[in-house]
C-alpha cells in the first residue's frame, strides 16, 4: 500500500466534494453552513466506509482516527478547513484534510500505524468572509471565540455566528466561555498541508515548500495625508502642499527601503490596497488637498514589522516637514506572526530529500489554523503545495501529482515522529 | 483728478454689486443669466450717470467709451468679465472692468482723453462651471463658439447657451455661423488686470505683477496603470506587479524632474488631481491590479509642454519594463499657452517702476479673455493684483489699495500708448 497508488482516489475525493459544493462558478462551501455541512458530512461517510473513526469535537469540528487509537496517547495532529469563500476554490482547506485522510487510509488499509497515532481534524469557519472573522474553528477550542464575536452576523443569512454553530451541534455556552476543548497535552505535533496562496513555488518551479512561519502584520485601514488644494494652474512648486505628491513620495521611500531590506534577507511585504483623492472634491486642475489610503506590512519577524512600521512614520514626518502637509492615523492594527517548529521543519525538510523532491522555505502571507496550534504553544508545521492563479477564487490550480508528493512527504514525516 | 482719489468709489462700486449678486454664501452671477445681467445693469446705468458711453456689441457684452470717442479709431483695449462662478468670490473677473472703468471716470471728470482712445469691454460668459465651456464671451466675438457649444445645457436651468444667449440680446445667428464680431484693427493694445489666482503675490509680498504668458496645458483625464492583483500577504516583492507602487513611482519621477526643470528657470506646473485604486475591487490585503489617475502639465512655453509630456510617456514606459506593469492613455487633450506682447509688459513694467511698486513677472496658470486677444494677434497684456485665499471661493481677499495701484499703473500705461 503505497500513497502514489491513491492518486484516483484523492481526485474522487476532491471531484465528489467540489461537485457537491458547486455554484455554477466555483464552490461555495459557506462556514456553519450548507456548503461546509455537506463538505462535511460527505468525509465522514468516506472515513466510516474506509473503517476509520469519526468523532465531531465541541466545536463540531471533525476528527478522525484509527478505530484502535488509545484515546489517551499523545498524537500528531494533521488538520485544516472545510470551508471555502463565497466562489471559492476547491483546494484551499480542503487539500489538507484529504492529505491526513489519505494517511490515515493507508496506515488503516495496510494496518501498519504510525508510531505515534495520527489524528486528523477537520475544522468549521476558517474563513473570514462569511462573518468578518477567520479561525473560528480552531479558535472555538482553543477559547479563542469572544462573545462579541459569537454575536457577529452571517454575510447572507443575518443570524449569528453563535446560532449558526449551535445548528451544527457546537457547545456555544462552553466556547462563550472561553473554555479550552483542546487538550494540548494529547498534541504532540500538529501540520498542516495547504496550498501556496501567492506565486513564488510556480516562479520557481518547486512542487512543494516548508513554511517557515506564517507572517504577522502591522496595518492602518486609513492613514490621511493633509496638504492644501488649490488651483492646479496657479500655484507653483514651492508653494504647493499636494497631498498626493506627498503619499507618492512616502510609497517611494517604503519600496525603496523594502528593496533594501530584502537585500539584507529580511522577510517583509509591503502593500498600501487601498489609495485615493477626495472624489467629492478632486478634480484635474485641482492641486489633492486630501488623500487617504491604507497601509500593511506582513512579516515573519516581529522585529521587522515593528521597525518598518517605525520607519514608515519617520518617513512621515520627514515628509511633513518636506511638503508641508500632516498625516493622520486612525488606529494600528496588528496580528502577531506564528514561528513553526524548526524541529518539525527540518523533519519535512529531510522527508522531502529523501523522496528527491525540490523544495525551499517559503513563509506564509495569510493566516492558518496552525497559527493558532503554534501560538498555543505545540509544535506546529505547515507543508504547501504548488498552486496556480493564488487562492479564494474559481481558478485555484493544484496538480494532483504535486498533491501526491505533499501526503508522501506528510505521511513519511508523521512515521517518523 | 487723482486715481488715487477714487477708492472710495471702487469701493462702493464693488460693494453694491456683491450686494446685489450675494447668494447668502459668496456672489453668484451666472453667464448669461440673472446674476450676470444685474451686474451688467449696474454697470450700465453707473457709466451713464458718469456721463459715458455705453454699446452693446452683437454678443451682448457691453463697451464703454468716452462719449465723443472716435469711432474708427484705433483703440485700447481694456476688459475682463462680469460673471461668476456659483458661490464665488467679488472680484474674479469684476476687477478689471472697474479698473477699465476707473480709468475712463478719471479721463472724463478730468477731461483728458488718453491719446490712443480707451474702450473698456464688459465680457459675459468667461466662467466654465455655467455651460462647461469657458471664455464664451470672448470667444463669441472672435467667432469660436460653434453651433455644437451652443447647444451646451445650462446647469441647473437646463436650456441651451444658444437659448440663454438670445434672451439677453445676443446675435445667435451670426455666432454661430463664426462671422468675426470685432473689428481686429480697430484694437492697438489688450490690457486685463485680475486678481492673482494663486498664492505667489501674497508669499512674495508684492502688491503687482507683471504677466509674461498664460499657460497652456497638456492632459489625460484618465490613465489607467494595469499591473497584477494578488494576496497582500503571498507575492513577494519579485514578482509583484503592483499598480499603485508604479504610479506612486511615476508621479515621484515626474516630482524630480519638475524639480531639475525649475532650478534651470523653466515655467512648469504638474499635477495629478484624480487618483485612486478601484474601490469595486479594492482591499486591504489586496495588491491594486489597476490604479486611475489624471495627468496634467501646465506652462508657457508649448516647448515645454511638449517636452515634458514626451518625458511623463517614456516614465512610463521605463516603469512598464522594470514592474512589469502597463500604462493605457485616454485620449491627450491640450490648450496652446498665450504669449503676452513684451512690448505692453515693459510699458506696465515700466509704469509700476515710475510708482515705486514691487512688482515681479508671474504667468497665469488659468486661463482668461486675454488669451483670446493675443492668439487673434493682438498685443495683449495683464496685471495681477494680489489676492489672498485663491479664487473661485467666496473668500478671495483683495485689498483695495493693492487693486487702487494696480489702476494707477494701468491709466498710466494707457496714457503713453
Amino acid at each position: 500500500m503505497e500513497i502514489v497508488d491513491l492518486a484516483d482516489l484523492a481526485q474522487k475525493l476532491f471531484g465528489d466534494i467540489r461537485a457537491l459544493s458547486s455554484d455554477g462558478v466555483g464552490v461555495t462551501r459557506d462556514s456553519y453552513g450548507e456548503g461546509e455541512s455537506a463538505a462535511a458530512g460527505y468525509l465522514a461517510g468516506f472515513a466510516e466506509a474506509e473503517g476509520l473513526r469519526v468523532d465531531i469535537d465541541r466545536a463540531a469540528n471533525l476528527i478522525f482516527s484509527l478505530p484502535d487509537t488509545d484515546p489517551d496517547a499523545p498524537a500528531v495532529w494533521v488538520g485544516s478547513h472545510m470551508d471555502s469563500v463565497p466562489q471559492g476554490g476547491n483546494f484551499d482547506g480542503l487539500a489538507g484534510i484529504i492529505a491526513g485522510l489519505l494517511c490515515l487510509v493507508t496506515q488503516r488499509r495496510s494496518a501498519e500505524p504510525s508510531p505515534t497515532p495520527l489524528r486528523v481534524i477537520a475544522f468549521r469557519g476558517e474563513e473570514s468572509a462569511w462573518f468578518g472573522k477567520a479561525y473560528m474553528g480552531s479558535g472555538a477550542v482553543f477559547g479563542k471565540l469572544s462573545p462579541q464575536d459569537l454575536e457577529l452576523k452571517h454575510r447572507s443569512s443575518g443570524q449569528t455566528l453563535s446560532s449558526h454553530m449551535k445548528n451544527v451541534g457546537a457547545d456555544v455556552d462552553a466556547i462563550a466561555s472561553g473554555e479550552i476543548l483542546f487538550d494540548k497535552s494529547k498534541a504532540k505535533a500538529y501540520l498542516e498541508l495547504h496550498i501556496e496562496q501567492g506565486p513564488v513555488m510556480v516562479a520557481r518551479k518547486i512542487p512543494l515548500a516548508v513554511v517557515p512561519g506564517i507572517r504577522g502584520n502591522v496595518r492602518h485601514n486609513r492613514i490621511t495625508c493633509i496638504g492644501e488644494a488649490g488651483h492646479s494652474g496657479a500655484v507653483p512648486r514651492w508653494l504647493r502642499h499636494d497631498a498626493m505628491f506627498a503619499v507618492a513620495d512616502l510609497i517611494t521611500r517604503l519600496d525603496e527601503h523594502w528593496r533594501v531590506l530584502l537585500e539584507r534577507g529580511i522577510d517583509l511585504v509591503v502593500t498600501s490596497g487601498v489609495v485615493g483623492t477626495d472624489p467629492v472634491e478632486h478634480s484635474i486642475s485641482r492641486i489633492p488637498g486630501t488623500v487617504g489610503f491604507s497601509f500593511e506590512a506582513r512579516s515573519k519577524s516581529r522585529d521587522t514589522l515593528e521597525g518598518f512600521y517605525r520607519l514608515m512614520r519617520s518617513e512621515c514626518a520627514s515628509i511633513e516637514r518636506e511638503r508641508g502637509v500632516r498625516f493622520e492615523f486612525d488606529r494600528r492594527l496588528e496580528s502577531a506572526p506564528a514561528t513553526m517548529d524548526e524541529t518539525l521543519c527540518n523533519a519535512l525538510a529531510a522527508s522531502c530529500k529523501r523522496f528527491a523532491i525540490d523544495f525551499e522555505a517559503v513563509p506564509s502571507g495569510a493566516g492558518h489554523d496552525a497559527s493558532l496550534f503554534a501560538n498555543a504553544g505545540i509544535p506546529s508545521s505547515m507543508l504547501f503545495i504548488r498552486n496556480e492563479n493564488g487562492s479564494h477564487n474559481p481558478y485555484e490550480a493544484m496538480e494532483t501529482e504535486d498533491f501526491i508528493l505533499g501526503v508522501m512527504v506528510l505521511a513519511d514525516t508523521i512515521n517518523r515522529l
